[in-house]
């Protein structure tokens, strides 16, 4: 659907490491006219305007939407394998994944509680690391940055501390640098409790968690600002203020981007060596092979991938 | 600076309980002409057009702008009464309250954790109660309830319990119908932790207690739904479901409605025999006497109230 309608929603050449008959069969099922081309990496600029082209996995996927397909774990992962080796030997220049099913996944072998903390062992082709993926939420007006992520919310204020913050910071203002290409990146701070605390009233954690990893930030370098009571940091004048917010747990960074955009927001993994960009939403399978499903989140995900991944970008 | 602009705001008829000469020593900082005329309530109608009518306190005021002027509490807290007590009467149909600077009511004997809770108790004019004030904030496409409010994050998810969530939602169902004239109130209900908890892997509260709570309500005979995850609930596509949203916590609920909304959103008392609406900003005194703050949430305070205290809207 996206490449179908890739002049309209501005895409720049992609492939797909997938499975070609499957690509065909579901094309057929939503009624769209996609011819695809086997290609391998270093053939899609030449590929792209006239068919979606594809790398095959060499595994084969049965066309049932919605469902589950436990045979289909392996090739899941090593697509991802694939790709990221892709960017590692220069023939794409960006890695975009696509939502995953976890179980299916899992039933498969896979032993990292998501995509993003694979991401980060497959990173170790370009280094030791330990590479430290950061999840950043970005939509067009809009950048946020949660720095404790899929945890209760009873454990958020034990797991959230100072050096959290402070190293999640330097990731981010390092990242938008380098692959944004801001020069000095405003970062605003979210209090953990309502009000930021009002001092202490409401939850201690803004003076002795927050403040001070702010203010680590500020002695090494970055231009952070903080805590500030999170309800008032997200309407338009607020955000002419800072170029990201670092919101302390998941929902309180998610829902300002997710109401503001939904269907424009990419999760951008940082603090990797290579640029990775996904779709913010899930699998969907309710709506899988209906034809309802909207690409605009993939095709936001893939121009942001080209923008970030363009080396003139980086410094 | 509201009443001047009445016509363009759309202000209908109010009046002030206050200090006339401190009201025209602040118009003339500001540069604005207006015309002050003290009045009893019931002549309010007929001096609005041509003045801002005034009740006066009896208690002078010093135009000292951003400044905790002690000697003001009483007559901050004799005018929330006599406000409510005026809509008792009859002489009125509804308050609208400014923000307070609590330390200043503190000092002068003010014994009620805040506004809220000081107009459950004048609620009592109306009988015993006990009145379970619920703070809704409304904007022009969205309504937000928190069931907890300003308490530390770390204590939500203790003080959350399946019982305060089915109160507020039936206190909530309740005004939607007879305040908002709502036939069948639709609630949504936001999960507590991130994805709702997906399943109980991230946090079993909204299996333990929020999906209970919705359950009972639905027994009840209110329309209620949920658990949903918060990030994915406020997007323009997703508000068509429901009238109002149940969140957990304060900044779950309060931040979408002000990133969408922030000049327009208005924070109304639910669960009470009268009408009460307030800016949804506090005292903001860094501004105060500038001329630069904005009258645009008083004014939506004040145009929300008349709308609700209408006898007509009443069932």
């Amino acid at each position: 659907m996206a490449w179908s309608r890739r002049d309209e929603l501005g895409l720049p050449a992609f492939y797909m490491r997938a499975d070609p008959q499957f690509l065909a069969d579901r094309a057929a099922r939503l009624g769209l006219s996609v011819p695809i081309r086997t290609v391998e990496p270093g053939q899609t600029l030449d590929a792209f305007a006239e068919a979606l082209p594809v790398v095959p996995t060499g595994a084969p996927v049965a066309d049932r939407p919605g469902e589950a397909q436990a045979d289909t774990g392996a090739a899941v992962i090593s697509s991802i394998e694939a790709a990221v080796a892709d960017v590692r030997q220069g023939v794409a220049t960006a890695v975009v994944t696509n939502p995953i099913h976890k179980k299916v996944l899992y039933d498969a072998g896979f032993r990292h509680p998501g995509h993003t903390e694979f991401l980060g062992v497959l990173a170790e082709q370009w280094g030791p690391g330990p590479w430290r993926p950061v999840m950043m939420l970005a939509g067009p007006s809009l950048m946020v940055v949660p720095v404790t992520t899929h945890i209760a919310l009873r454990r958020v204020p034990d797991v959230l501390t100072t050096d959290l913050i402070v190293e999640t910071g330097h990731i981010v203002a390092r990242d938008l640098k380098v692959r944004f290409g801001i020069a000095a990146p405003r970062l605003s701070v979210a209090g953990l409790n309502p009000h930021a605390g009002e001092g202490g009233t409401m939850g201690i954690e803004d003076e002795t968690v927050v403040a001070p990893a702010v203010a680590r930030l500020r002695a090494e370098g970055i231009d952070a600002r903080g805590p500030f009571p999170a309800d008032t940091l997200f309407h338009p004048a607020a955000r002419r203020e800072y170029d990201c917010v670092l919101g302390m747990y998941h929902d309180q960074a998610l829902i300002p981007v997710k109401t503001i955009a939904f269907d424009e927001t990419v999760n951008v993994t940082l603090g990797l060596p290579f640029v990775r960009t996904s779709p913010d939403h899930g699998t969907a399978f309710p709506i899988a092979g209906t034809g309802t499903a909207r690409p605009d989140s993939f095709a936001a995900s893939v121009r942001l991938a080209a923008a970030l991944g363009d080396p003139s970008v980086l410094t």
